[in-house]
C-alpha cells in the first residue's frame, strides 16, 4: 500500500545490492587472504587525489558504480594495518570475523546508550568481560569509547570531579578555586597532557617526571615534586601510570606509584592503552599486578585484541564516583519500567557521548571466537617477536638498539662508523621512507634521547618470526644502497 | 614458509568464513526488505538476558556457532530504529550501503588520523562536503566525530581556548581567572551542559534562558542576562542556539542570536545536531540562514542523512582557532614528505581523538549514491509527515497537540474529559508502552510545560504517510481500550 508519493532510500532491486554485498564480501576475503603477498603500501596518484576533490554530487548513481569508485580510488591505497609487517605507530590489524561483527552492528544499527534491547545488554557483557582482563572487580564501572585518548580523559574528568568536596562538576574549576595538579612521566603519551587542557586544567598543571635509562619514571623524582607542590599551596589530584608506553613500551613502576599515590591520597589513573592487556603475558604479568588496584584505567581493544577500529575502553573502581561525573536524566530521556523505554541505566550516564555505535559486538564476537586464551598466545607471540627481533639487530654490527625491548616494541637504528648523529639521522629517515615505499614493510620513527631511531611496534596477529627477519634484511639492503 | 609456531587470528578455512559473510549478507537483506510486516519491538525473555551474563570465555568455538548465538540471542531483540515506525528520541534508520560501506571500513581497518592514505582524503572531501551543505566557507576546517556531543564539545573547547588572550589552553581555567559564562536555552540539548561540565566552566557557567509558547529562546531575556553578567565582572563567551530542539523541533531566532554574539563579541554556535540539514528543505531555509554565519556548528549525520551509526561532525569557521586549541606534535607522530608517514595534517590536530575508524566512507558512498537532492527531499518528506500527523491529530477529538509541529517532530497526547493531568499522565504512558509491547511502533514521551506527552520525532527514510494514520488509529486503540 506504498503511496505513489512515497519515497524512500531503500534500494529499487534488493536483489542487486544482496549481490552487491556478496561482491564486497568476496573481495574483503580476497584482500585478507591474500595479503601477505601484496604490497603493504601503495603511494597514491595524483589523478586520485583529483577525483578525491570534487564536491558533492548532486544526483545519485548505481551503487554498483559507487562501488567501482571505491575499488578504484580508495580500497588499493589503504593504510596498511591489516598487513603482516605494519609496525607502524599502534595499530592494530583487525580479524574477519570482527569486520563482519561491524557489519551486523551497522546493519542492526542501533544507538546502544538508552532503551532496552540487546545491544545494551551485550555492551554490558563485554564491560564486564573487560573488568575480568583486567583483574577490577565486579562492582567497578566501565565505558567502551572510540579508543585510548577518549578512555583516558574519561578516566581524567571522574578523577578530577571527584577531586576534595566533589563540587568541581558544578562550580567549575573556577568556582572550584584549586590549582589542581596531575603527575606523569615525560615519556606518556600526549593524550594525557590533550585531556587536561581539554578538561581546563591547562597544559601547566601537567607534571612530566623524568625517566630512567628505561625510560621509567624516576618515582623518587615523583615524590619529591608532589612534596614541593603541596608545600607551594597547590593541588596535586591524580598520578598517571603508563602500562607501555608508546616510544618504547616501557612499563612504569606502578606498584610504587600506587604506594605513593595511597600516601597522598591522590587519583592512581594507568594508561594502559597498548599493553595493559600484556598482563596476559606470564613474563609481563608481575609488572602490571598493581594495576588491579588502580582507581582506573584505560585500554584499548583495536590494539592488543586485534579487533577493528575503533574501540577502547575505561575502567572505573568506584562505580558511584563514575556516574556521579556525568549522569544527567533530560525529560526527553525519561525511562519506564516496559516497553523499548525500559533497560537497564543508560550508558550515557558513564561517559561524554548519546550517540554510541553498536562497537561492543565486535568484541562479543571475537572473544567468543577465540576465547582469552588463545589472545593471551597472540600478545605474547608479539612480544616474543620483538625480543627476537632484539636479537637480530644486536647480531648485525651495522644496527642499533636504542632503547630495552619492552613488550612488542623494538627501536633501533643503522649506523656506520665515523657518521655523525645529523647524518645518522638521514639515512635512518631514508630507510624508513624506502622500506615503505617499496611496500615491504611499515616501521615508524620516534626520537629517544635526542636520537633518532626506527621504531617497531608490533600489535599484529598476522606477524610471523620470518617477517622480522625480513624486515632487518631489507632495512640493511636499503640502507647500504643509500651509502 | 609458515612456521610451526607461528600463530594468528585469521581463519583456518577461509572458503567457510566467505559463506558466512554471504549468510550475514542475505540475513541482512532480508530483514531490511521484510522490515515492515516485523514487530518493531520484542520483550528479551529472561534466558536470553541470562545467556547475556556469563564470564569471558577461555576457548573459542566456531565462527558459524558464534553467529548462530547472535542470530539467537542478540538479532532478534534490535532497538528497532530501522523500522518504518520508528519516532523515538532522535535516530536515523541507516541504509543497505551506508552499512556495506561500515563493512568495507571495517575491513580496510585504518586508522583515519595520520598518515598518506585513502581515507585521510576520503575523509577531508566528505568534511568539505559537510561545509557544502551548511554553507560554510571553503577555508573553514572541520571534523568527524561519534555524534551531537562530541561535536558539540569540541566546538565549545574551540570556543573556550579561543576566549580572550587565548591562554587558557596552556595556564588552565584557574590561571585564566575568569568566570566564563555560555547561554542557551532551557530547551537546549543536555550535552551542552554535559559539555560546560566537561571542559571544567561547570554547571554554573550555564546560563538557561527561557523560551516562548513556540520553545524558542527569549532573546530579550538573553541580552538582559549578558548584560547583568557583564555588569557583575562575570565573562561571557559564548551563546549556542539551537537549530531544532530535541523536545519539539523548535527553532532559536538564529539571526538575532548571531546580532548578539556579534554585539558583544561572544562566539556563536549552533547545535544543530537534529535540524541543521533542515536547511536542505525549503519551507525551513529562511530560518537555518544564520547559521552560516555562526563561529561553529555542530550537526549529526545519523540522524538526518539516514547514514548508520555513528558519526556527527563540527564545523568551525577559523581554521587557525579550531587547529589551536588541539594541535601538538609528539615525536613518535613525526611526519616525512613521502611514505606512509606522509600525508595531509593530522586530524588529531582539530579534535580529541588519536584513534578514529574510517567512518567518513560511509556518508562519501551515501552522498554518491542518492546526491544531495534526493537527500532534500527526504528531509523535506519527514517534516511533512510530521505535519500530517499534526493535522490527524487536530482532527481527533480525543488527542491533543502538545507543541507547534516544528520540522519533524510531532509531541500529543490522549485526553478525555474530566482526567486530571495525573491520569492523563497515567494513560499516555500505558499507551506508550503498549504499542512498544505490541510491536507497532516507538514514539517516545517527553515533558512539556510541566505535562507528560507523546513525542513523535521522525528522522526516518523508511516512514510513509500511511504509518501516521496506523500511528493514530494505534493509539486510539489502545487508549480506549485502557480507559
Amino acid at each position: 500500500m506504498k503511496n505513489e508519493t512515497d519515497q524512500s532510500l531503500d534500494p529499487q532491486d534488493w536483489e542487486s545490492m544482496r549481490q552487491l554485498g556478496h561482491q564486497m564480501i568476496d573481495d574483503l576475503i580476497d584482500y585478507w587472504k591474500g595479503i601477505r603477498d601484496e604490497k603493504i603500501w601503495k603511494p597514491i596518484p595524483q589523478e586520485v587525489k583529483k577525483a578525491l576533490e570534487t564536491s558533492i554530487p548532486e544526483n545519485g548513481e548505481d551503487p554498483k558504480k559507487v562501488y567501482e569508485d571505491f575499488m578504484q580510488n580508495v580500497f588499493p591505497y589503504n593504510k596498511g594495518n591489516v598487513h603482516p609487517r605494519f609496525f607502524a605507530w599502534i595499530q592494530g590489524t583487525g580479524t574477519p570475523l570482527g569486520t563482519f561483527a561491524d557489519l551486523l552492528a551497522s546493519g542492526m544499527n542501533p544507538n546502544t546508550t538508552i532503551g532496552e534491547h540487546s545491544a545494551m545488554y551485550v555492551d554490558r557483557q563485554v564491560v564486564n568481560w573487560c573488568k575480568e582482563l583486567m583483574g577490577f572487580p565486579v562492582d567497578a564501572s566501565g565505558i567502551l569509547v572510540s579508543g585510548g585518548s577518549m578512555a583516558n580523559i574519561t578516566a581524567l574528568a571522574v578523577a578530577r570531579n571527584s577531586h576534595g568536596e566533589g563540587n568541581i562538576r558544578e562550580k567549575g574549576l573556577v568556582g572550584n578555586g584549586e590549582n589542581l595538579l596531575l603527575y606523569c612521566s615525560t615519556e606518556t603519551h600526549s593524550c594525557i597532557q590533550k585531556a587536561a587542557e581539554i578538561l581546563g586544567l591547562g597544559t601547566d598543571s601537567v607534571r612530566m617526571i623524568p625517566v630512567n635509562a628505561n625510560f621509567e619514571m624516576k618515582v623518587n623524582l615523583l615524590e619529591e615534586q608532589i612534596q614541593v607542590d603541596f608545600d607551594a599551596g597547590l593541588s596535586p589530584f591524580a598520578i598517571v601510570g603508563t602500562a607501555g608506553t608508546v616510544n618504547t613500551g616501557a612499563i612504569d613502576p606502578l606498584d610504587e606509584l600506587l604506594e605513593i599515590a595511597k600516601k597522598y591520597n591522590l587519583w592512581f589513573h594507568v594508561d594502559g592503552a597498548y599493553g595493559a592487556l600484556a598482563r596476559l603475558d606470564p613474563i609481563y604479568a608481575s609488572r602490571l599486578v598493581a594495576l588491579e588496584e588502580a582507581d582506573s584505567v584505560a585500554f584499548d581493544l583495536h590494539k592488543w585484541l586485534y579487533v577493528p577500529y575503533e574501540v577502547g575502553c575505561t575502567l572505573i573502581r568506584n562505580a558511584k564516583k563514575h556516574r556521579d561525573a556525568f549522569a544527567m536524566t533530560p525529560n526527553y530521556l525519561l525511562q519506564e519500567m516496559r516497553g523499548l523505554s525500559g533497560g537497564p541505566d543508560p550508558i550515557s550516564h558513564y561517559g561524554f557521548e548519546l550517540s554510541r555505535g553498536f562497537k561492543a559486538l565486535k568484541i562479543w564476537m571475537s572473544l567468543k571466537e577465540h576465547g582469552w586464551k588463545k589472545y593471551a598466545q597472540m600478545i605474547a607471540q608479539n612480544n616474543r617477536q620483538a625480543e627476537y627481533l632484539g636479537r637480530l639487530v644486536d647480531s648485525h654490527a651495522q644496527l642499533e638498539l636504542m632503547a630495552p625491548v619492552s613488550m612488542s616494541i623494538t627501536c633501533f637504528r643503522m649506523v656506520q662508523q665515523g657518521m655523525s648523529e645529523k647524518e645518522i639521522r638521514d639515512l635512518n629517515r631514508e630507510i624508513l621512507v624506502r622500506i615503505q615505499e617499496e611496500g615491504i614493510a611499515s616501521p615508524s620513527s620516534t626520537i629517544l634521547n635526542g636520537k633518532y631511531t626506527l621504531r617497531v611496534a608490533n600489535v599484529n596477529q598476522r606477524t610471523r618470526f620470518e617477517d622480522m627477519n625480513i624486515l632487518v634484511d631489507e632495512v640493511l639492503r636499503i640502507g647500504n644502497e643509500i651509502l
